[in-house]
């Protein structure tokens, strides 16, 4: 299955099925491309955790060593941004990066869980773009400027369930229709049982919350008016606009 | 007036005003120190904005150089703990430190805030520990196993309101009753206004998130058993204790 929220015509806000643009909650099937449907983010994280330099091909492009353990940073819920939402980038930025990314979602609460029982505390699998500012986070210790910014971490468009998303799932990502990243799970240096582990060997991680796998090579400057696609094989696309003031 | 939140005898959470170790709500006085009420941290951020090196006299004790903007990290939710609870310290760690530090609580949804208005965002004052594990810090480029570990947030006792609290108001933290750190709001390098300023420029301040402002000269580690109290003017003292597996 997969589930996505919606804000249906009346303003409530409701959790159901989602299929082909369509989310079916409480007897009902909404479109979710109806102008008084809101396709919201599937998931109310306290936190996301956050990856860095988890494929072999992104972490050459910032020439930056493969590392032994996971980087992690964080963004907190303000960096929320619904699909198809209007992410407005910082000011005064001379760059501001897309990284597609391969997102999962917590289905239980999870602390000091083994690799080998990770995926029983895995709702399913999401899209995320991780707007990046690199103006501040190249100048910053830690990436909050450059990464916890308002919008900075659209998510959706839905959760697909861990049998939908094969093993060495694709993750492309398109600005005005042209592809500009373009990798697969296949080249995680970290696994997610492995990431699971890490992460909660420090921290609970609470249901909805929200882990993002790293991105791969080809990131890229955003521009005002762009439109951003972020596709997860299994899971479908998540779209956003980017604003620039 | 003060605020605080307790869980009360019949397992309710409340909120009233807090004053000499009692708190009354709802027409009921409840003794904090009594066995059946539980004092909660006073507010239930959705994240809580942390400020490095703010006074000059710990930057130079780390050895590192005055920064012309402030410093910043976050802590999530997880890492929030309530007044008189046990740190559980992460395993295996060298070093694992406290950091007293004056901490403001956020009134209104604060976004672009110019400092001349700040303080009507802020409902009041509080103190935090900044519990800092050293090993994992000191080798990540954001400060997660470092500074986001479950418990590395001890909150409270109460939010004063700002009256309460002198522009130099004195803080002070104790391990088992000996005084390690006692310095005061005159010496910050950032003042809260030009912090929510900065702060707001990013993202959104939603009412209940924290902002911790740093923490003076004299850090230092902690160990099993210890009992650590953070004293800021005007606000009362907060006690934790450590526990290390």
């Amino acid at each position: 299955m997969r589930y996505a929220r919606i804000r249906d015509p009346a303003g409530t806000v409701r959790r159901g099925t989602y299929d082909d643009g369509t989310v079916t909650a409480g007897g009902e099937t909404y479109d979710t491309d109806a102008d008084d449907v809101d396709l919201l983010a599937p998931c109310e994280p306290t936190k996301i955790v956050c990856v860095g330099r988890n494929y072999a091909d992104h972490a050459e492009e910032l020439g930056n060593e493969v590392p032994d353990r996971p980087l992690l940073f964080l963004k907190p819920p303000n960096a929320v941004a619904d699909p198809n939402s209007t992410v407005t980038l910082p000011g005064g930025k001379e760059r501001v990066d897309h990284e597609a990314e391969i997102a999962f979602v917590i289905g239980e609460q999870a602390r000091n869980v083994a690799a080998a029982d990770a995926m029983d505390y895995v709702a399913g699998f999401t899209c995320l773009d991780d707007v990046s500012n690199r103006d501040d986070q190249n100048e910053e210790q830690n990436w909050v400027r450059g990464k916890a910014f308002d919008g900075a971490a659209p998510i959706g468009p839905c959760i697909a369930d861990p049998e939908h998303v094969p093993e060495d799932a694709a993750v492309e990502l398109r600005v005005n229709g042209e592809t500009k990243q373009s990798s697969s799970r296949d080249y995680f240096m970290f696994s997610i049982p492995e990431l699971v582990e890490e992460i909660t060997t420090y921290m609970t991680l609470e249901p909805g919350d929200v882990v993002a796998t790293g991105t791969p090579a080809g990131v890229g400057p955003l521009a005002d008016g762009d439109r951003v696609e972020v596709e997860v094989e299994g899971v479908g696309v998540l779209e956003h606009d980017v604003n620039q003031e």
